[in-house]
């Protein structure tokens, strides 16, 4: 079978992630190209050739820009922060590399618009692109996907979702560059609302057309982190800087075919660790997914007899779910990283047969116009359209 | 309408149950007769008079027998402990008053058979009798039946049931009656255990051929109640006296069917509060219902395409459920006493319909022979058959 | 004791409620007077008539003025449409009637605004007034105040309010007067949302001082029901009519405090009975409720140790639960209709200890500004605040 | 780092789920040794080959006693069924190789008798072993286990375990391997009885002490598959043969310390894929877990003020729970394989620290006596004693 090579750059929380997948999915699944592991990338040589080690990559480079030119490297994987997204992705699609890279898609509009121009010009000549919106690939929200596309829940009528942390409630939580605006963008509404805007983009097969919004920076300044750290938390030390994202953001939306949505986003609820949850209901039934219970959708068929209608607890485990028949027989749990391993599969089976894979940068820039018009509702106040 | 003159004997615990009622069932319910809270009967004289006032009563009396010769009262309900069920209830019927007993029906199997034997006798003369298994009429409880009546379930391979309290797991809980073997008859098996005995032969409409059990007192000496109490608490002195009943009791058993059934019932459960639990496999779906969160029942339906499949969370208080109509919209939920209101009404509408209610005392007996048999294997440490 | 006479003006799904209570609460509680069903009050004789049969009131009335001439009538209690609340209460408060009127208190903010300013009048003259925000007074929720008011939560972040019913999804289901601007005043906004402004104002001790929303009217127009039906359903009949209220309310709202509130109402919420789901999350702790579950109270302890902290399912049936010890042991649920017999109890207790009530006519009319602020928004398309 | 090579033999459902914890547990752990997948083994030479190249196996053998000749093997890892297990493991110990052996550990007493014996032998010079009860380590169970051994239930009273599964409800289900008695040893009992017989008595640090049990086959001929197959189903054939092995299992057991067990083991329960449920009632607390949402461990803690006391929903994926640091963020779920992995992890650190493993052939052997003593019971109708 041909070899896929693959360049990973970044090492952190998102880079163990993919590693774990582009190691798995060949194991599970039957790949028509075979990936190979072939070159990490960070800026520190030593911390990279640690990682590479650890995560299973065979080298290393320090220099993102060496993988473009690397033959042995077919696919880019950019699991930086935001801020170097653009650069990176467009770059290595006009080197002819095909590109997977994390969301949010940018930290900017115009940075998303550049990368999707880039990636639409790329695809012309054979070139694959694709954004982490992994989520997409859990069992159950794929399931709710084909159901809604199916045309089980009728016009839909309401979309709720709420993705809910709490990593940051503490005040002497420290900051990290996921707080940082120059780094990160934004803070709850991008990192974690840019989810809730794909999945629920994704499953209802329909675009926000407009949102009044609000963001909140509960927490104004805290301490700064005594070392450098890849990962989500640190040690605090004794200075203190500002916080320059939001903690938490909420927003109406309306849907282009009229349906009504509620968002909301944050990293201070208590309690909640990773709870994205998603309803929606329509004129024929309704879905609910809550990702602490990720194996599980739960579905109403409004057309039931009312003595037996009930939501079902679907435990979405069976061959005939998505993704599932590679794994283990039915009740045997799917967990987090499988996502990223599914994102995997459709990723080399698209590039294999030369077609484009979703969520496309297309897809990512158009979350990211939600996440603009989201903030600039919060400034103005009043109801901002996304541009089709 | 004709009045239908009630006495009731007892007014602790079950007494109020009974009292709401009988005060309740005529103003949600089109009975065909018109129940007047006549008169309640204690030994007590001021305690029964303060019942009387704080219960709805028109009237007391502190000697039962006297309840049997008033041309007002036309049925007995019977409140007190298992002690006196027997004597109370034969004298009543063969008075030509109607009976409503609580359960279990009496403390031994012999007094249970005398019981029936009168009930039989009386209903003869157009006089009925039934046991106060008031779980039975639960709507997700009597949805159950339904469902498994109509053969929505196939062939019934499992029971598994459970009645779960932690009331006395505190070994400082003081004594009461129904600590006293004298009283009460048994523990946890006959106060609680002849619930699910009752509701799972009732669900599957089959009984139970055979068992193997195990009685257990964990707790064997515990401080006397400074003062007698109804209740199910009270203050404890300094003195210590013996528990002679089973705090808990766990048994197989085989239903005349084949299926297999699994049971416990204990008072040492911590953190369960009134947990009936109930779960039926069949071969064509699965229910299961708890009463911790009484107005769901969960229903498994086989022949569902397995990727749409699950328990349905029926939330039974839609008017086709049994009994709901009579009440609120869907989703206004019911409570504990709402099984005791539908009791009444059944009973009622079998006396003006003159026809024998359920559960009868025939079926009282057959679980007080299944408790029997428990306790029976408890010692012989082997299997025990059922006479049928 | 001394009597308290009350006058009950509505009997269909509200007037049931409260006769089911004012007939309870004196069997349970120990109340300092003693509540007398003396009379009904309807504008179609022979219906009235039968209601109070059925209800089990002593006498009726067709002119609602009539009660307040009654010497044997203390309390009014308004049960009819909301664009009569105004009229009735105000006349009934000016005539020395204590009035209890069913919310939204009225269908405007000028007619609240009057209502609470006769409120005020009366409370100096020792008339009180109460408006029936009865799911406060569900064990759970009341404890969920409980926790807040003791700062068990902290500072208070998220507010997620969501009530969800879908009795209209089908857009078949024929008009009723709830539907019906000038009966009703709104849709689900007035009629659900009204409940959850109510009740997260309550438990966070806390005002909404600006929100921003939008209504919907899913399904414009619709048979016109064969008959005047009084309760939620009724027969179609072949001619359509237009719905003039709103099927669905969504807002954010911006609590005084600064924390953040997302709120939905809605009849299209395929599968959602009664879902009054409401969740806080505070510093130190969040709660979250479903009335669908509504003994149960979910409880985050954000000091606990890591290891065993999660939320915790109370099951509020215990003694130490607001309300719990007059009913039954631990785990032996309530249902719909004991909130409003714990409203029945403060109420009573309120009259006789000389003390004004809560809810308050102007915590109602604090509502009535919140849902005006809403529909104003949903026009304006911008925020709108609340004047204190 | 030192290599620990890796023999592996068998490649169905065990065989893929081993090869995953071989291949993941460096990546995410920090191992004392670095596993080597070095040989593959099965009997079918093409077979086991495709396979290795599937699962990343470096080699094949097709006869398993050359791997004991192999310096390159350190550890032989045992994932064929239970009729092979006793001579596999016992040649492989007396060759001085580590042993993984999936459970049962063996077929019979006898069987597991001569392995723990020869476990004993080989210990003594420094070659250990180890039996695959993979659920101690899903981190939830292995939680359960932590705060039972720090005193958190108190004394133990009640343990409740199921292990419910229906995938050969449908009585047209073809024969496998499982259903055979000579290749599989038993049914439900052996295969998933197992699970929860070693479960809890991990999770008490308790022994069974004596059992009364009941052994059932529903469905007593199923068709024979068309073809051989590795995995848990098959095409169904024209021919019909018998099932040899019971469908389900139930028994009482009663621990060493006399807390009262209620077991049940059962492929028909419909609409049950993988639960293994366990409950557990102490005097100071209780937990339950639920394998079909295995990140989940509800804890009561009885100490709590009744006013905030409920089981705890603790969502097992912070820092400070088994395992979990390796891996990712609070709310990111593990799956089923994770407990593999875990397996994995605990071995190698075992033989580097030259410790025993647990659970050792030691605790194989008595989870069979209690097997054997229930097969026993289920023939005698009386309790059985388990040897010490």
């Amino acid at each position: 079978m041909t070899n896929l090579g693959i360049g990973l750059i970044g090492y952190a929380f998102m880079g163990a992630a993919h590693s774990q997948a582009w190691r798995s999915a060949p194991r599970f699944f039957d790949l028509p190209l075979d990936p190979a592991m072939t070159v990490l990338c960070g800026r520190n040589a030593d911390a990279v050739q640690a990682a590479a080690g650890k995560l299973g990559w065979q080298e290393t480079e320090t220099d993102w820009r060496k993988l473009l030119t690397r033959d042995d490297v077919q696919v880019i994987d950019v699991c930086t922060p935001g801020d170097s997204h653009a650069e990176i992705a467009i770059a290595a699609l006009e080197a002819g590399k095909h590109v997977l890279c994390e969301k949010p898609l940018a930290n900017t509009v115009a940075e998303a618009e550049a990368m999707a121009a880039a990636a639409s010009q790329a695809s012309a000549k054979g070139v694959r692109s694709m954004v982490g919106f992994t989520y997409r690939r859990v069992p159950a929200i794929a399931l709710a996907r084909q159901l809604v596309a199916e045309g089980k829940l009728g016009t839909i009528r309401h979309v709720r979702a709420q993705y809910l942390q709490d990593w940051i409630a503490d005040p002497e939580a420290p900051l990290s560059w996921r707080l940082d605006k120059e780094k990160a963008g934004s803070g709850a509404l991008g990192d974690i609302g840019a989810h809730i805007i794909d999945l629920t983009q994704f499953i209802t097969g329909d675009n926000i057309a407009e949102v009044s919004g609000q963001l909140e920076t509960f927490v104004k300044e805290r301490p700064v982190a005594a070392s450098e750290h890849t990962g989500l938390s640190g040690t605090a030390g004794t200075e203190r800087g500002p916080v320059t994202v939001d903690d938490a953001a909420v927003f109406l939306a309306r849907f282009a075919s009229g349906a009504l949505g509620v968002f909301e986003a944050t990293r201070f609820a208590t309690g909640r660790k990773n709870a994205i949850r998603i309803e929606i209901n329509g004129s024929a039934g309704s879905l609910a997914f809550d990702f602490e219970d990720m194996n599980v959708l739960h579905y109403y068929d409004a057309a039931e007899d009312s003595r037996t209608a009930g939501f079902r607890r679907i435990l979405a485990t069976e061959p005939t779910h998505p993704y599932v028949e590679a794994w283990w027989p039915p009740g045997h749990l799917l967990g987090y990283e499988h996502g990223f391993t599914h994102q995997v599969v459709d990723l080399v089976t698209a590039i294999a047969e030369g077609t484009d894979p979703a969520p496309s940068f297309a897809d990512g820039l158009r979350v990211q116009r939600v996440l603009a018009a989201v903030e600039a509702s919060s400034t103005s106040r009043q109801w901002q359209e996304i541009p089709a």
